[in-house]
């Protein structure tokens, strides 16, 4: 390619509306444009790297027995209607009419057709093990797109669904995808890319794994304990508080707390420590307003996912009326009027001598111990881990936070779909039973986002010889001199030849606004050819990563370009498993 | 692949909703499965089929350089409203609102989007030309989804947009598609596609091209004259009558013909041939319901594309009302007193002596000659061309009609949506100006689908060796025996060491069915192992198409099936221009 010809433009300033790195360079690259709120156009530089992260996940799917399929993008309503999800799942899931008033509903998972699609076929047990696959736009309407193409309303991605007739061959099969995934990010270029436990979300089951690229710009939180290996999406963790009852209970007793309604203004105001007070966070469901509130100790955060999970709908912070029974800033267990569902965090199990609200404006209560002051209680876990917190795993304090981008994230689903779609099949010894399923996930863009966050500097991305754009790019600077242009377009036609994938730039501009172009495609391999090295007999190869630079006699180019190239294949192919 | 991994059920019976033969055939071998009206998900053999049109398609593409983006699949309603289609197309265009009420709809072409993607970049001429192209799914509401992939809501397609700085850049530009296409269509083996002239609809713009597979079971009519090789779409196939004033024209007198009220009864109550009566065809618009009545000679239909496209919005069939002053039965054009568009067909040009109806219950005219009896009349071309009729090019009584399906169509737009979408460049005068467009499609599943259909056999698809799904199918017949599956397998191995693509029958079932089976995934080279060949030393290697059918000593099997592969790629190759 003629980099003259390349559709789309190229920039220096970073543009306001990017946050993240790997969106402003993608952007001043011409890699993508915006259209709408989370939803991209792509240009042919996205469109060949996305092409490359799409062959590695073809073959690590086909290497594990998957067979491509294709789902539909519309879906009718009906089929949703036969999980319950479409009742279940909020606003993300887009729904529309078609003329004759049937409803359907863009793909944003595909659980559901894969059962459609499987459920005749697997009426046997010897059709099984088997797993289907697709690459498929999906949409997903996102509250908050962001980061360009790490969250967007409208995405590629390659979903996969396998079917098991025992949870041992699920579990067998899982591990294989397990090692598939760790293979795709290797081969992609982002070997440091770490599996976390998981929560399942809408997804159903019990466990899952999500895979994370850990990097300061990610939107999901981890706790990681160096000290055992443990690692989980913060949403996941347990979070473990171990109270311990070591002085005597004293008497409850209201105090006067005026106009302070924070447990943090309570707690300084009565001078005692944040972990001796239970403070009230307070939820209202989404489908009905119902009140929940949740009584945790005062140095914790609660865990909204966790909440859901456990309410099984939506929720989100309340607005407190005044008929509500509740008085705001002076919440407590105690003598609790309002009509709610209360529920109390683990943090709070083998307290006691805490300072509450006392359920009247202006007023806390001190000496609280719940198990002597209350009814029977119930303490679930509903609280975020802390840094420094009990690690789930080895129990040392030893939990540390990272933030991370979810690249990929596999489930086992065990049998919620062909239980509620009604999908069986006969055993050996002819009973029905239901075929239980697991589902394997990878965003294709927000990969291809990731790797740049993860291997971009100032000037641009820094792509692996994996899923780079082009592998050589040939800078011909001054390329109005008959020497230079004759070398540099004699080199491009060989490359080509040879099956080297290489953008050639012969425009008449300055080597800066050459270099930085160079810079923002990102190829790995850059070859100068200038009026000074053709008086030389020489070109300059550099590496886009820095790793090497070097002048080579004009008669080695070729052969020194195709060496590099296979150097950085095998550097790649080395760091996979 | 072993074929008893492969998911998905074949069977025998013809499903009774399947109108054409590859619809039947593709649902039959575990092809596509149904999910609602006009959707449908693939199984891996149609994917396999439709990867290889893909990577036909982009290589052709590439080769008139193309560049492949992507446009998103959901799109906001402002984009839409920019080139006004937002408003005029109508219940096809699916419309949906998001989280926040904002309106978006399901991309079914690309139009707007391309410009929205190259507006900033295409501001100086020495840009131009350049084409952009993507493979998306869209989806379509169609009134009548039919034919399996032949008409369906959602589909996959290549769509591609060139932009141009004058009209010949766009005409040379337009010839390389133009040839491109026919290439596409031959490597996929159906190098009988024809073009044909066609009408620009919806997309804008005048000159366009069909690519039609003639077929009885297609839904495109195409006049043909075999005497000049005219080709066109009955849409755009202009009719020419010669009507000659051969005798005097008579007085107009009112006739009563009561009860009569099509104009054959009343042509054969007076007879009279139909081409001396002027019937009317009355319409109304789809937005208003205003009528449009359309006078035309009796023995011609009335072509609603022509009308559709002279009047600029949709029209449905009238629905006479009683205070509309519509006399239903016996509407003529004199003395009309209804509101209405009145329009009259060229075929009504230098006519005398015509029967048409009075306005006026039970009552007709004779003797109309309407250039003696009404104002000035505008004749124009509404009708449709007939068999024998006369061709607009070599002017011979030569037309014919043939069925066919549209496989692909070629447009040039103009200026439509550059200039709505206020698309600008400057030209090398510095003057500002509107590139002008051209824009490409082909739809993917319906090119299988249609190659399915032209080459097919009651027994399943008999498909080309460039789109086959797999190149060879081994039938390992009594495969419980140690010398057929030792074979058997040896040669699945080495076939696919040598990058053959082979199915490997192994199933411990009859030959019947196994033969069944490989004539519905209908790989172009059957090889069959069996106890009696082992005996005698050989295999049997057949062709779908039954072009040969031959018995190799074993040594010489693969070195055959290698030849074989060659020589039907070659066969393909020479019929690429």
């Amino acid at each position: 390619m003629k980099l003259c010809k390349l559709v789309g433009d190229r920039f220096k300033e970073r543009p306001s509306d990017c946050v993240i790195d790997s969106h402003a360079l993608m952007v001043r690259g011409g890699y993508m444009k915006y259209v709408a709120n989370g939803i991209f156009s792509s240009y042919t530089p996205l469109v060949r790297v996305t092409d490359k992260i799409k062959k590695i996940i073809r073959e690590e799917m086909d290497a594990v027995d998957g067979q491509e399929v294709l789902f539909p993008v519309v879906m009718p309503a009906a089929l949703w209607q036969e999980s319950g999800r479409y009742e279940s799942i909020g606003s993300e899931m887009a729904r529309l009419t078609d003329r004759n008033d049937n409803r359907l509903v863009l793909g944003m998972t595909h659980e559901e057709a894969a059962v459609q699609l499987v459920r005749e076929y697997g009426q046997t047990y010897a059709k099984y093990p088997f797993m289907i696959y697709q690459i498929q736009t999906k949409f997903r309407d996102e509250a908050r797109p962001r980061g360009g193409l790490i969250r967007t309303r409208e995405f590629t991605m390659k979903d996969a669904y396998s079917f098991h007739t025992s949870q041992s061959d699920l579990e067998e099969y899982y591990k294989r995808c397990y090692d598939a995934y760790n293979r795709i990010f290797a081969r992609a270029g982002i070997p440091e890319v770490i599996t976390v436990q998981s929560d399942s979300g809408i997804m159903g089951g019990k466990i899952s794994h999500e895979y994370m690229l850990l990097t300061a710009v990610g939107e999901d939180t981890i706790a990681i304990c160096p000290e055992c290996g443990y690692r989980a999406n913060m949403d996941a963790a347990e979070s473990i508080i171990e109270n311990v009852r070591d002085g005597m209970s004293e008497k409850i007793a209201e105090v006067k707390t005026p106009n302070l309604s924070t447990i943090e203004e309570v707690a300084e105001f009565l001078k005692v420590p944040l972990n001796k007070t239970c403070k009230a966070v307070i939820y209202q469901k989404n489908h009905n307003d119902e009140y929940v509130i949740l009584f945790i100790r005062g140095d914790l955060e609660a865990n909204e996912t966790k909440l859901t999970n456990f309410l099984g709908c939506d929720i989100h912070p309340a607005v407190i009326t005044e008929d509500s029974g509740i008085t705001a800033g002076f919440v407590g267990p105690k003598d609790l009027k309002a009509k709610c569902i209360t529920l109390f965090d683990k943090s709070l199990q083998n307290t006691f001598n805490m300072v509450c609200g006392a359920n009247k404006k202006d007023y806390h209560l001190t000496g609280l111990d719940i198990d002597r002051d209350l009814d029977k209680v119930e303490y679930r876990d509903f609280a975020k881990i802390i840094v420094g917190g009990v690690c789930p795993n080895c129990k040392k304090h030893s939990i540390t936070v990272s933030k991370g981008i979810e690249v990929g994230n596999i489930f086992q689903l065990g049998d919620k779909y062909t239980k509620t779609m009604n999908m069986t099949y006969l055993d050996s010894d002819g009973n029905t039973q239901y075929p239980i399923m697991g589902c394997y996930g990878i965003g294709v863009g927000r990969l291809a986002a990731s790797v740049c966050e993860a291997r971009h500097d100032d000037y641009g991305p820094i792509w692996p010889i994996s899923i780079a754009p082009w592998e050589v790019h040939i800078c011909g600077v001054r390329s109005d001199t008959p020497e230079v242009k004759e070398y540099a377009e004699k080199l491009y036609e060989n490359l080509l030849k040879q099956n080297v994938e290489v953008v050639y730039d012969d425009r008449q501009i300055s080597a800066g606004v050459m270099f930085s172009d160079a810079d923002l495609i990102g190829a790995p391999i850059r070859v100068i050819v200038s009026p000074r090295n053709m008086k030389e007999n020489i070109v300059e190869i550099a590496a886009r990563d820095k790793s090497f630079a070097l002048k080579t006699p004009l008669e080695d180019t070729e052969k020194t370009i195709i060496a590099k190239i296979a150097e950085l294949k095998k550097a790649i192919a080395d760091k996979v498993k």
